[in-house]
C-alpha cells in the first residue's frame, strides 16, 4: 500500500449536465441525454482518455421538492456504473449507496457483481442520508433517525459488508472437471454477525471479486464522518472552500487515521474543484457569466433557503444576506451550513452575489482561468499538503470536462504530478490501496 | 394490447455454464467464465440474433450449503443485465428480485434506471423467495414469513412499484432552455402510500422510464402465486412437465385473469423447455448420456432430499425412491414437490433413474432429438394452447443455446410461428403488452 506521494488522484463527479445550476439552459447544452446511457458512457470514455482515477455518481434517496427549474440526479448509480462497465476498461466506479436505506446483504452484492463486471474497479461512495425527510418518507419512517445514530448505523453496515466481501477466500473456486469439486467448502465462510443493528449470516452468494474488497470513500465532515472515514475509507471527498481550511482538514484524518492503526497514505483525500477553463481569463469569465445570467433566482433562493435555514424566498437581492441561526440549532447538513456562514462573514456578500456565488456553483474550490492556472492551482494544493488528487466537478458537461482532459491533464502530466498512463488496472491500485482487502477494517 | 398469437415468445434462462448439475465438467465447457461479463455478453447476443423476446436471470438471496459440487447464481441480476443493456439492442432484459427482502422504492428505481439504460427493455421477475431459513438469515430473520404473508407482502410491494413507475407523466420533462422549466410539477405525482406493509411518499426520483412501467414477469404455482401472475404479470414462467399440465395451467390463469378484469392475451405463458439438440437423436442421447456421467451422485441426492423432504444421502441407487411425505407436510417449495411427486408415481424410477431425470435437468420439460424434433414439441404445445411460448433452459451453454438458435430457430419461422425480426423495440412490445403502463394493475 505505498502511495506514490508525486502523483494527485482525479475523480470525476458529473452530475446532469453540469454542476452550475443553469448548465441545462446554456446553448451548447444538451440536457435531453441525462437520460441516454451512451451520454454517461461518453463521460466516463472522456475521463478513461483523461487517466482520471475514477468517475463518481451521486444519489439521493428521493425527488425534492423543486423541481420546476433543474432535477440532479436521475438515473440510480449501481445500474448507470454497471452499463459504464460494458464500455470501459480501466476507469474506476464509484456509487454512492446509503447505509440508513438499504440492506447490507443487497448492498454487498451489488457491489460484489459490479467489481466482477467491472474487472475490479468498483467503490461505494458511503452516505447516511440527510435529515431531509422526503427521503425518509420513501422508506416507511416520517423523519431520518439521528445523525450519531446513522453514524452508528453506517459502521456496523459497512462491517458487515466488508465482512461479507471477504466471505470467500481468494481461492475458493476450486472448478476441477476431473475430481468434480467446484468450490471449497473450507474457504467460504458464514458471517454470523448479530450486532446492535443488523443480522447477517452469509456468506456472501457472489464469489469473491477481483478487489476482494472494493473500494471505499466518504465524504462526511462531521466528526462522527470524519471517524468513518478516517477508521475505513481509502478515499475522502471534501468541500473545503480554502487550501488553510483543506489542509487541516486533511491533518485531521491523518491524525483520526493513526489512532485506528492506519498510515496516511492509505486515504486519499479530494477536495471539490470546479475548474472553468478556456484558453483566457476572459473568455473562462465570459462563461461564468453566462452561466450566472441563465439561473433562475426563484430557485436559487429556495436552494440558499434551505442551505442557510433562513427563508430568503422573495428577497430583496440587492440587501446583504440577513442574520442566520446558530449552528446548534440547523437540522440539516451541518458542515454545508458552516462552510456557507463562513464564507458569507468573510466576504459579506447580497443575496444576489451569495447567489452566484454558490447557487451557481454549488460551494466547491472554483478556479476560472486558463489551462495553466488551473494546474498551478492544483500543484500548489497538492504541495501544501491539502489535498491527494481532487474531484472534479464540470460545471457544464462535457464541454468543460474535455477542455480540462485535453488542456489541463497535459500540464500536470508535464510537471510529473500526474499519470501519463495507468499503472494499475484495479479501482483499489489507482487509489494506491490495493493491499489485502482484508486490512481496510481495522476500526 | 393486441397479441399475434400466430407466433410464439422465447425468453432465454441462462444459469451458470448450463442447467444440467453437471454442465460446467463438460469437455466443451469453460466454468471460470461464469465470472466474465463477457460471457453474459455474448449470451445474451445470441439471443439477440436468435430473435429472443428476453433474457432472464434468476436469483436467490443465499449461498446454498451444497456449493462444492455447483454453485448456481454468481452474479446480482439487475447489475449484470445493466452490463448487458450496454452491448445490445433488441433483446428484453428480465431479473428476479425477491419482495420480502428488498425496499420497493429502491428496487423501483432500480428497474426504472434499467428500462432508461435499455431504451425500454427492463422486467421484473417477482418473486417472494423460498421458505428455506438461509435466504432470511440474511436479512435479520430466522425464518421468511409464511407463504400467505409473503404473497400479501408482494402485492403490495408491486403495486408500490407499479405506483412509483408512474408517479411522472410522460411529458412531465419539459427542458424549455428559454423559460428555465426544466420540468412540470403538476405532472409529477407523489403516491403517498399508507399500506399495511409499506408506507412510501414518493414521487420516484427516476424520471419516467421508456416503458413507463417495465415487464411483470411471475413464476409462481401456488393458488397465491397464480393469482398474483394473473392479476399483474405480463408474462409468466411455469414448470410443467406434460402439455396437459400446462394447458390447464394455462387456462386456469386465464379463468384468473378475466376474474381481474384482463384479457388472455394480457398474458404470456412460458413453459421450461430444455432442448437437447443434435443433428441425430443418437448424438443427442449421447449428450445427455455424457451429461448424465459427470453428475455427482451425492450432489444430486443432497438437493433431492430439499425438494423430496425425505432423506436420500446414502441411499440405494438401484432401489425405488423411497415413499414421500404428505404435501400437507412439505414446508418447502410446494409446486415442486408435487411435481416430482406427480413423476415419481408416475414412472416408478429408482433413485438412479430419478437422478438423471431430474437432478441433470431440473425437472422441466426435456425434448432430446434432432431440431425438427423439437421444433415439432414448441409448435404442439404452442397450437394445442398449452404455451404462448417457451422459456429455453441451455442444458449446456453456449453450446446448445447457439444450436437452438443456429438450427431451430430457422424451422419455427419457416413455420410462420416465430418472428423473422424484431417488429417492436420494447421488451413490452415483444410480448405484446404495450399499450399504456398504467393498465398493468387493476388488482
Ligand atoms: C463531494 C461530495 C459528494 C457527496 N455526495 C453525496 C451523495 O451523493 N448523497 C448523499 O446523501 N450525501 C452526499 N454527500 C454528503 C456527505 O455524505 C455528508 O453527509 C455531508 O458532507 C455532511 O457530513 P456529515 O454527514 O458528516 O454531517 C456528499 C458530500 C460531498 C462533499
Ligand atoms: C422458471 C422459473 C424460474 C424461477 N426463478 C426463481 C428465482 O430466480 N428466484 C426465486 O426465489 N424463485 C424462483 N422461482 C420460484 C417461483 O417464484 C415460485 O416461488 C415457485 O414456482 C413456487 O410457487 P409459489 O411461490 O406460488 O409457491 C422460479 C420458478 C420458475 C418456474
Amino acid at each position: 500500500m505505498t502511495k506514490n506521494r508525486e502523483q494527485l488522484h482525479l475523480n470525476l463527479f458529473p452530475m446532469g449536465v453540469g454542476h452550475h445550476e443553469a448548465a441545462w439552459r446554456h446553448p451548447v447544452s444538451t440536457p435531453a441525454r441525462i437520460l441516454d446511457p451512451r451520454y454517461y458512457h461518453e463521460l466516463a470514455q472522456l475521463a478513461e482518455r483523461g487517466l482520471f482515477d475514477s468517475i463518481f455518481f451521486g444519489d439521493i434517496l428521493a425527488l425534492g421538492h423543486r423541481i420546476k427549474h433543474n432535477v440532479h440526479t436521475v438515473l440510480e448509480p449501481i445500474t448507470l456504473l454497471s452499463s459504464i462497465s460494458a464500455v470501459t476498461e480501466r476507469v474506476g466506479l464509484i456509487g454512492t449507496a446509503s447505509t440508513t436505506f438499504n440492506l447490507p446483504y443487497n448492498l454487498a452484492r451489488m457491489f460484489a457483481s459490479l467489481d466482477h463486471l467491472s474487472s475490479g474497479r468498483a467503490g461505494w461512495n458511503i452516505v447516511t442520508s440527510s435529515a431531509d425527510p422526503l427521503e425518509a418518507q420513501n422508506f416507511g419512517l416520517e423523519v431520518n433517525v439521528d445523525h450519531a445514530e446513522r453514524y452508528e448505523v453506517a459502521t456496523e453496515f459497512v462491517d458487515v459488508v466488508v465482512g461479507l466481501w471477504n466471505s470467500w477466500e481468494p481461492d475458493a473456486l476450486v472448478m476441477d472437471k476431473a475430481s468434480g469439486v467446484f468450490a471449497d467448502p473450507a474457504k467460504v465462510r458464514s458471517l454470523d454477525h448479530q450486532g446492535k443493528h443488523f443480522r447477517v449470516r452469509g456468506p456472501l452468494n457472489v464469489p469473491r471479486s477481483p478487489q476482494g474488497s472494493p473500494l471505499l470513500v466518504q465524504a462526511g465532515s462531521s466528526p462522527a464522518g470524519r471517524t468513518l472515514a478516517a477508521s475505513r475509507a481509502h478515499a475522502i471527498f471534501t468541500a473545503q472552500q480554502s487550501m488553510e481550511e483543506s489542509r487541516e482538514f486533511r491533518l485531521d484524518i491523518h491524525r483520526r487515521a493513526a489512532a485506528f492503526g492506519r498510515r496516511p497514505a492509505e486515504v486519499t483525500i479530494l477536495p471539490g474543484l470546479v475548474p472553468i477553463v478556456a484558453p483566457t481569463v476572459a473568455e473562462a469569465q465570459e462563461l461564468v457569466r453566462e452561466l450566472n445570467e441563465l439561473i433562475v433566482v426563484d430557485y436559487a433562493l429556495a436552494q440558499l433557503s434551505v442551505q442557510l435555514e433562513v427563508d430568503l424566498i422573495g428577497s430583496e437581492l440587492d440587501a446583504k444576506v440577513p442574520p442566520l441561526p446558530d449552528v446548534e440549532h440547523v437540522r440539516g447538513n451541518r458542515s454545508r451550513f458552516v462552510m456557507l456562514r463562513d464564507l458569507i462573514e468573510a466576504e459579506r456578500p447580497t443575496v444576489r452575489e451569495l447567489i452566484t456565488r454558490i447557487g451557481g456553483l454549488r460551494g466547491h474550490g472554483v478556479v476560472v482561468g486558463t489551462p495553466q492556472m488551473i494546474a498551478d492551482h492544483m500543484h500548489t494544493w497538492f504541495e501544501e499538503g491539502a489535498a491527494d488528487g481532487f474531484n472534479l466537478l464540470g460545471a457544464l458537461q462535457p464541454t468543460i470536462v474535455e477542455s480540462f482532459v485535453k488542456e489541463v491533464v497535459p500540464l500536470l502530466q508535464d510537471r510529473g504530478i500526474f499519470r501519463t498512463e495507468y499503472a494499475t488496472s484495479t479501482l483499489r491500485g489507482h487509489y494506491g490501496a490495493d493491499s489485502s482487502a482484508r486490512q481496510a477494517v481495522r476500526g
